[in-house]
């Protein structure tokens, strides 16, 4: 198993405090930061734009990990890339020339990320694989409440480690979506990398010890 | 001259402690508290949901003001009220059915507020002006930076100042761009009664001494 | 007081007897028979196309005023004239080129009609008054369930009636929502010619009884 | 061959007497009721909204399979779901969020259904296979007249009927244009377990008849 | 009378010679060349985009005066601007954004300008007058075939041209659709000073003798 | 090798002499002659519609290969039938109803031709495969300036041809964008039959010799 990085969102953290909770999760052994950004549109939830990025870049290390759950998102990309992005991903059902959003994220001079929702397969975005950094396999329906991880995505995870083993392509996979103790050790073992914690990790007192037992459960994978 | 309010927005604060920059100018001064909501779709800038004021309601005393730069403003009504907006305006240019919006945020518990672009006249409103407890006339042009304030708003702000008093309405009259002390005393001359105040007071370190300017700049008016 | 016409709406009907509903409130002294064509689009619901109207068309001698609560109404107005609408009315909220859309229902063969929104001012139709065969005034807001007549709407119709007075026009006004016997007359007083009613017809057992009813409230205007 | 539900489409029905057509069909022997819903948006047709499944969902006893042509399905699900329907059937095509809408359906106490346009590969709707309970095979074009029964679309239907047999999963496969005694055969012996017949049913005088005529048909097959 | 200046329409010319029809009306006494952009969108139509003036820019003295018919004209106001256009003018009904959109056209180096289609009132575009260097009265509907001059239009250009006196504003008034040498007199008298010609012009095989038939005409006035 | 045809695209050539820019590569060679429409909203960029088309139409005897980079299609197919086109093609991810859209062009006479872009996946025209006479392959994201040959585009022609040679489909494969000497061997030897090209021909003072360049390199191949 090469390494796993966790990567909590914001998006659950406590607004009135942001640079405190970074800061928490950071020393509490974060790997990457997660930024949720939801436009009201793409999905039913609107969460926030570039000014949370431009507040908390400065007060981190963390490699900022942006994902735009909005349409149009080449008109946004510009701002996030200035702002510090590490990667940015986009999703392949908002854009309908997605091959050059991606290459516009590179020449912004941020990774560049595709995003798959739990209906979409993976041949939507085939053509693209060898263009990306990073795969963001949705494990819930992104924008709604109260959805557990969806246990079907696990084969798409499998489809897209097969793949980059078999045609050497460098991009990580990440999911997102009801990760925590009892998903990690499923999503991990089909091939993800990356597992973004929201309520895992922020919604718990001690952030540390959140992470903590996410990496413990791997162990026992 | 009637009790003027000012209205510091958020959107200028940092987010990254915005729990301390609410209660920075609360305890020197602020009357409301002005929230900046865009999607990036109604107008070219997205800001922030509901989150923001979920997290900041519970430690402020003061109004919250919320602004809905946004398209189908009715979806968010609900959230914005239940996280304890005072008044909930939204655009008579986003919304076809703006009579029926404007009561489905009184129905919500709020007050209701219509705001209106640079370009767009008073007559626009006319047929609601006795169904909203406050008017925004936007001084600037929403969603876009490097402003500043437009004089020719002064016209409709005397405009709905006039009809208020002609016909016994009982909005309050907003303003919002480019407001600081060389314009404030000309908008509440005009007619205004809550001023916000974005960089003019979030953008100076000490925040009582910015609210105070902008009060003073009314007594010589 | 000119001749006022009665306008029951089938959106109010029992769709499982369509053509007996039609045929009792003709035999029961309706004056036109009003169509809501709704696409969940321009409002929040969605109710029937053209092919009610063409199932009922052939079975009753009433004028069928058909209004269309749609998106680019134009592509539905050939259809509509052709199965046998006496007047077409569309919203000037839903038309870019209004004056060109009235004049394809002219040049479809029949009379044009305008609607306007609760909150939408004379003034936007101004310029087509002279087009128009009927002015549709909308007393609640169209496609919202539940909503009681709207007094002010009554400055409008008594603006339209003076208008068409003072410059000679030919149009009818026609009102649309919560109109009952207690309305009526309101309405009929300010200038109203065809009143549309839904449930204060079909939601009575006794229809003639029913419009008579408002025919008898309108005696004492 | 498992049994075979024929389902006439309300659509081709006379919509002044809409009880009694349903009556027929349902002492015709129909299997369920097809209920044809078109927005004028994603379909170049509006037909009709939940007013109509409201209407006759007391007069019957079949199953109630709403089909519905629109965008942003989700709006209206819960509408239909209270009328009564017994399956709700979206396009893939309409909707970016698929998966957490065919889960929406099930909250509502419905069958989840999947449709897919002519050009739509089955693979485009892949992931969700597990989730739904009908997968709806257009083979025409949903809300364009005068179309023929698309012969290419039996293959779609025999390669989702080889993968419920290899995977288990549990689907009806409904069709959809253009079927009658001369193309029932050919989608039954394809896969096909549900048949909507529309003007084969409704376009002919003895609706019974027309029925046994397509079930004839396919103990020929 | 002021100068009223003839503007043809390049839309009208052969487009496969659009070099030598240029030079032709040039020499023929055009004192503007009218530029008619239109997406099919806004309107109708799709004529032609920033390639055709980049064309056309390098071969003429005339000022080409551009009539952008599409949504969100601030995407292309840059491209025509860069192209050397004189004045761009954008349609109210295009913008929700008009102040800002006027403005943009300004810091591009170009005069900007107002157009409002046959149903929009002046009404609509009041609060811009100041800004603007030309207000474009369109006395047909943009975008269609085959219309004449709509003669209700002389009260909106008479409405301008007096407020233009009563308040000092600097800009012309122009006018599209239908004007030859029977209408030209009609709207120079009612206070239009740009005159943009079609077929007109470009119809007749003797380009000067068409624009001097329209000069004659309004001596005749 | 089948028979490759060259087909120089319009859009480089120079709009103000187009009747001689195509009488140019008329008798320099052209096979067909590539008319490329865009609408400024399926992609960033607006070039023209019919009337180009309708211009140069009758001044050559090229076959005229349409290529519609708009939304909606279907609004425009007729006009360029009628002006005369041979082939017109559409983008897959611009047609919800795409084999109804194809169906159309074919009905109103012309050859219809289905195109990809650089990201979507031939499996997204599976379908369509029997029913159309050309395959666009998108080796550039279409209506963005500056870009060079994608060359992992060359794994979807490959596609496209073994699958027209295993079900003995009869569409040409045709390729458009960075087509010159250097990559048009490449295409060739993967399976494309019609090259488009744009400034390889049109950039050149000379271009017949432009196009014997791109015949010659092809004869390395």
């Amino acid at each position: 198993m090469s390494q796993v990085f966790i990567a909590p969102s914001i998006l659950s953290a406590d607004f009135s405090r942001l640079g405190q909770e970074v800061a928490e999760v950071e020393s509490g052994g974060a790997d990457w930061l997660h930024v949720d950004v939801m436009d009201g549109h793409f999905v039913p939830n609107l969460t926030f734009g570039p000014l949370v990025m431009e507040a908390i870049a400065p007060l981190t290390q963390l490699p900022l990990d942006v994902h735009l759950m909005i349409e149009r998102p080449e008109q946004y990309i510009p701002a996030f890339a200035a702002a510090g992005a590490h990667v940015i991903t986009v999703h392949a059902e908002a854009c309908v020339h997605l091959h050059r959003v991606l290459h516009l994220i590179k020449e912004q001079g941020a990774k560049a990320g595709v995003a798959i929702n739990p209906a979409t397969p993976v041949s939507a975005i085939r053509e693209v694989l060898e263009d990306v950094d990073l795969v963001l396999v949705m494990t819930v329906n992104p924008g709604f409440g109260g959805q557990a991880f969806i246990p079907a995505t696990l084969r798409k995870i499998r489809e897209l480690d097969e793949l980059r083993a078999q045609y050497g392509y460098n991009y990580r996979i990440e999911v997102d979506g009801g990760i925590a103790a009892p998903t990690a050790p499923l999503v991990v073992e089909a091939g993800a990398d990356v597992l973004v914690a929201g309520n895992a990790v922020f919604g718990r007192s001690d952030r540390r010890a959140a992470m903590e037992e996410i990496r413990t459960s791997l162990g026992r994978a």
